[in-house]
């Protein structure tokens, strides 16, 4: 074994510096360790696209398949997690050396904290760190894979602002800009787990039904009025019973950890279809998240007050005596490079917490791998919006961008949601980013007609 | 081994009778065999609420788990299928000796085809019999369980006269009782596949918010209105690729089959909470599959051309000149036995290759074990409607029946869907039977915010 920081014989891992020498407040220092499934380059071709194009029953079986390890994020750094357990005889070795991070989800909250309290002994400490030294990869010579399979995949609407911002654009003249239930719960509503994709997935522009106020019969084609939603997504790992609620005080028993997610959607299509039964055709075409889970545990220091309930919420919402569920996470959303809107999660209305509660009052129970989102993030100002709905208010305004001003997305658009919250003695928790291209999808409807097998 | 017909030492098929010697007329003799998952009694302990209480990863893999074996029904017996596949050395063993319908959903049409022939000779020739004679168990001797983990589950709603009578119930002033994109698409939405269970399981009454004409605040409790809705679910089998959509002329190349499907519904619930994101905790607490899956191969004397167009559909969803994709189903709704509705599914607007090229226009992918419903089921006629809130005009008029009237479910009660096809030479194809038992499951509001681990 080479001495630390001298590269050993592995192309993919002699990029020539120290592992361990990481910046000072850097954003994925030991005090972060976020979790994501990775392959060296190469070992994994064709099927970057995750569980769009799976069999659903392929992910969280076996190990290695495809040469996928659970990673462990340092620095600029991938640690292969199950690989490190071996080497250093950690009794966690068979549940990190997997290509998913479902068991480890499964595992629970006693399980969680104590990987994590080994994993911070193994980058920290010197005589564990000449062990894992060489099984840190560079981050850019390594491909991320959608980390978990998705069980259920749910979208809310919980900002107040982004909430009462949409009423004011579609129902200028109403009383309330909220709906009425809007206080009492947190909205929400079934999306497709199917098409959750990882961070780099290309997005193909969908096409779909929608109708112009021009002309009031609905036309075919591809969607004009593509938009994105800057989200926060909250993995489950601890399932529960069929019939039996989840309660607000039991939200860390069960949610492992969270992601950055982008809710891409279609507005056009979207809003023919979606009266009676709400949105469908445009949102399932793709969900991004990002490639790291940033486990609850990294995120202590973040944990907030939420805003001042200005209703009386019913019992299993009440959180007055809760501890405080919110968190202070810092979002922002570049187009190609671009910052065109920084939207603070702290002013979310309904916590997560508040959430898995009202998900499940009904019995419904939880699987390993539910995935639930915040809804689109947005703030009170201008530019802590989370979508282009309303950054250019339904397409009325223009955004100006160099390059060119957008009122929704065009074709070969990058998107980027980035993150970070507050963590110990000041540093910054990194939540990584999730990004996505828009490519081309025109859909000739002939072709359609011709099938395919 | 035992001549045909005579018991073998296991208690468990030591029912006296010859297993070939079917009733004439029988809904399962040869001509349907339906595919299951059972396991002997006593086998498979504690698990029979299927999905509800997984990990999500369960499912899906090794063989045999828990003494789980993919099951073909005959007249009432089940076949062990992968049994008999060692016995007698068939190529398909390692597809069906399996705790789940997975890998043979995944196979594709042509497997499909092969398997079914090959059992058909299984239970048909004289030497494939006797090989097979000690494979078969008696139906009330083994349990049945959820056949394949479900992928993402959709709902549609695609019967006219149930959206029709539904419009004239909440919307009685509106100029047309359809919705104006009704007849130009299928309106679906996503539901909680987590929550999908086998025929058996109960169901437990579930809590949640809603409101009364009298008091527009919440209350939380008990629903008040827990109602059915008779439908029939289709299972894809074959995935397709992000980005790509799926043919109307490819739908028999995805789906496998179907089964019968209660979509259990809280009404209360769902009307409080249903704008403006649509259903939610009013459908989620759970969905009732018949353990029974139909391979479309045994239902080709069913297909039947759908109802006259009375609006032309856009390219992608026009069937003029497809093969016909409807099916003559005859449904049974019944409350404690009594017989209170027959919906007949021959009168669905929309066809399930409709709704697969509907879903996936867009270009959503589709996973083995994605499962989309057709809707509530309703015929023109009062005693075929095939949800209590039409077939008592949302509460306002009363069920009749044998102790006692109903307009929504009491605790206790037991809703039996069944159904069947016409087939070959006059014979029935039995759809089999999905069942569920209403359970009390008062939460108290204060139990809830104490907390569960």
């Amino acid at each position: 074994m080479p001495p630390i920081g001298v590269p050993d014989s592995d192309p993919s891992r002699a990029d020539g510096g120290d592992p361990f020498d990481i910046p000072e407040g850097h954003p994925f220092g030991p005090h972060n360790l976020p979790y994501g499934v990775f392959s060296p380059a190469g070992a994994d071709a064709g099927t970057g696209t995750g569980a769009g194009t799976g069999t659903g029953t392929g992910a969280g079986t076996g190990t290695g398949a495809g040469g996928r390890s659970v990673g462990v994020r340092l620095g600029d750094r991938v640690l292969d997690a199950g690989a490190a357990a071996h080497a250093l005889g950690s009794p966690y070795a068979a549940l990190l050396a997997r290509p998913t991070l479902g068991p480890l989800l499964a595992a629970g909250r006693t399980t969680w904290s104590d990987v994590r309290r080994a994993l911070t002994a193994w980058v920290t400490v010197p005589a564990h760190r000449e062990v894992i030294a060489p099984l840190l990869y560079p981050l850019s010579s390594v491909r991320l894979h959608l980390p978990f399979e998705v069980a259920d995949y749910v979208d809310f609407y919980s900002s107040e602002n982004h909430a009462r911002t949409v009423g004011r654009i579609f129902r200028p003249g109403a009383p309330d800009s909220l709906p009425p239930n809007w206080k009492h719960l947190p909205i929400g509503y079934h999306g497709r787990a199917g098409t959750v994709v990882v961070s780099g997935t290309d997005v193909v522009r969908p096409s779909g039904q929608h109708t112009s106020p021009a002309d009031p019969a609905p036309v075919f084609g591809p969607t004009t009025r593509l938009d994105i939603e800057a989200e926060v997504g909250f993995v489950v790992g601890v399932p529960s019973a069929l019939g039996s609620p989840v309660a607000q005080s039991a939200f860390r028993d069960h949610v492992f950890g969270l992601c950055l997610l982008n809710d891409w959607s279609a507005r056009d299509i979207q809003s023919w279809e979606t009266v009676p039964l709400g949105p469908f055709l445009g949102k399932s075409f793709a969900t991004s998240i990002s490639a790291w889970i940033t486990p609850l545990d990294a995120l202590e220091q973040a944990r907030i007050a939420p805003p001042e309930r200005t209703h009386p919420p019913l019992p299993y919402l009440d959180d007055r005596d809760e501890e405080p569920n919110g968190y202070d996470l810092r979002l922002s959303v570049a187009i190609n490079g671009h910052v065109v809107s920084e939207p603070p999660f702290s002013t979310m209305y309904w916590t997560a917490a508040q959430q898995l509660a009202h998900l499940t009052v009904n019995g419904a129970s939880l699987r390993t791998g539910d995935l639930y989102a915040s809804g689109t993030v947005s703030g009170p100002g201008e530019r802590e919006r989370g979508c282009l709905l309303e950054l250019t208010w339904n397409g009325r305004d223009r955004l100006e961008l160099p390059g060119g001003g957008r009122t929704f997305l065009e074709d070969g658009d990058v998107v980027t949601l980035t993150g970070w919250a507050p963590g110990q003695n000041g540093l910054r928790v990194g939540l990584g980013e999730v990004e996505g291209t828009v490519v081309d999808g025109t859909v000739a409807a002939g072709a359609v007609v011709a099938g395919r097998s």
